[in-house]
């Protein structure tokens, strides 16, 4: 089940993340270090289900984004080794936290913490690592970055709430949903971005400039990533396909299906999202839908016009390697669906 | 079953925390009303959930000892009453993940929020608090409260999974048992204590004084909370008496008892601990035994210990009215076990 799209540059499916990859090697290694030394605890339980997490193959993009934006505006020194790591802690410790509250058994493809050591671990070594994140927040003393990254961790946990409240509810409006993973998912890209000018010492603008483009690059990701639910394999996506759709999570292409759809289908819609679904030709079904009425293509297309916004963010900033490498990023993850 | 114990002084039976309270009264009116509008969200279930527990009748000790610890060294800004709220939002934050942790159903003599929201709301409010208490340590801008505050987090947190690790081990020693409590109990009452004089731009040797008395005070209090589980009605507690037995967890006076027993009395602990038991007549047994061993008065005899090493750290401030409430306070935790 291909989904077509229509790119008019041809050459964004070909982009990637390598540039960005290559111009932080060297401080993302400086950032594995600090995971591991900072993932350490007399208390054993602690590294092993944070390294099982930290080893599990993420991209490691949010930290990524903080690096290339502080290097953006030439900022030396080595807090943004440390804001990085804090925010992938963050990142890390809302996924041991979500994989509690979706009772999920895989996460990229492999058996979730709380699988493998129960729920309580998840719940306590995910606090364990907000708690040391915080600490290397305050060690690099910007009351900035610690004002923008506290009020992320709110809003984070605000919009993990939202969703709890609006899950399995097929009346959400797509603005509604937009303001879910405004707070969940773009809220930690718009922080990790904006850290990166703050330590660096830039204007205001340059601040709101990489917030915007993380914000939009976070919502154009999160909007991807329920599309490729519904349209990828395990093996890609580290997750299973369907795994939304079987945890009645009301994503996008399902809200845009059932908006689209007969009486008839959103019959099905219902029942499959209220009462949860373990068939595969259920799961099948609504891939079909969605194809029907070009619900995933159209979650794509609402994707890319966030992944624009966040290019026009980066326009008016200097030309550097970073601002092209973080650029390229966005096609990137609007490609991935392809 | 009476708990007998020999104070040598009779006063401490009518230790009471009223002189704190009186103290803190106008203080902890400003501290309430900021819980209220931090706890506050346009995400319907985050006050609902957050209210259920702020409103549970409390003591709020812990805030009432950061307002005094202020005091005491002459503050008179407002960072106090906010970082009050801090370190209650982050006890409550701990409260919601604990019972998620502990599958517990009662708190304080109520139906747990996870008994009414789910453990995913108790997870995520958890976490949308925590936010909200580094959000206001941000604001006040100290990074020296900011530091101690963070470190405790991180620590409570390593305390919860040390506690789940040793979990249901009969073979915990006595120190291994004390790690424990001062890590998930005692490191906030410790902070509490040392933002005061933080704050109120004190000495070394007054944080030192403050963060000791805070440390030891929590150690009294949490084996004095052990002690209780076995002794106390539930009326009284605002728990079960025996919750602790019957989610098998090892505290002081079941590790006190099963040292001092036969053989045959441990494999009765073990089976107890390690199997858990519903029914009351092996808690019936297990208090016989408590009793026989004076494990319950011993425990509480260590609990004074650390209340003396509290009351001692206190010695060298300058007589106020605030170090005589707090002082009142070591007395008050003591004597609640009769």
């Amino acid at each position: 089940m291909g989904v077509v799209l229509s790119l008019e540059d041809g050459k964004r499916q070909l982009a990637s993340i390598g540039p960005l990859m290559t111009l932080t090697k060297a401080d993302m290694g400086r950032v594995n270090e600090l995971i591991l030394s900072k993932a350490g605890s007399d208390v054993e339980l602690i590294p092993e289900v944070a390294n099982h997490l930290v080893s599990s193959g993420g991209k490691r993009l949010r930290p990524m984004i903080t690096l290339a934006a502080a290097k953006m505006f030439g900022y030396e020194g080595d807090s943004d080794v440390k804001l990085a790591t804090s925010v992938e802690f963050m990142h890390t410790a809302t996924l041991l936290h979500d994989d509690v509250v979706d009772e999920s058994d895989l996460r990229r493809g492999r058996a979730t913490a709380r699988m493998i050591w129960g729920n309580q671990a998840s719940v306590l070594v995910g606090d364990f690592l907000l708690g040391q994140a915080f600490r290397m927040m305050v060690e690099v003393g910007s009351l900035d970055a610690l004002d923008v990254l506290s009020a992320a961790a709110t809003i984070i946990a605000e919009g993990e709430v939202m969703q709890l409240a609006a899950a399995q509810n097929l009346e959400t409006t797509e603005d509604e949903y937009l303001a879910v993973i405004r707070a969940k998912t773009a809220a930690l890209f718009s922080a990790a971005a904006e850290v990166g000018p703050i330590i660096a010492g830039a204007s205001k603008a340059e601040r709101a400039a990489l917030r915007s483009f993380g914000t939009n690059l976070g919502l154009a990701f999160q909007l991807v990533d329920d599309a490729l639910d519904y349209g990828g394999s395990a093996q890609d996506l580290g997750k299973n396909t369907g795994d939304d759709f079987r945890e009645g999570k009301v994503t996008l292409p399902v809200l845009l299906s059932y908006r689209r759809g007969t009486s008839e289908e959103r019959a099905f819609w219902k029942n499959a999202i209220e009462n949860g679904v373990t068939d595969d030709s259920e799961l099948e079904k609504a891939i079909g839908l969605m194809t029907r009425y070009g619900a995933i293509g159209d979650t794509v297309q609402r994707a890319s016009h966030f992944g624009e916004i966040a290019r026009d963010a980066l326009a008016p900033m200097g030309d550097t390697e970073q601002k092209s490498a973080l650029i390229e990023v966005i096609d990137f993850c609007i490609s991935r669906v392809n």
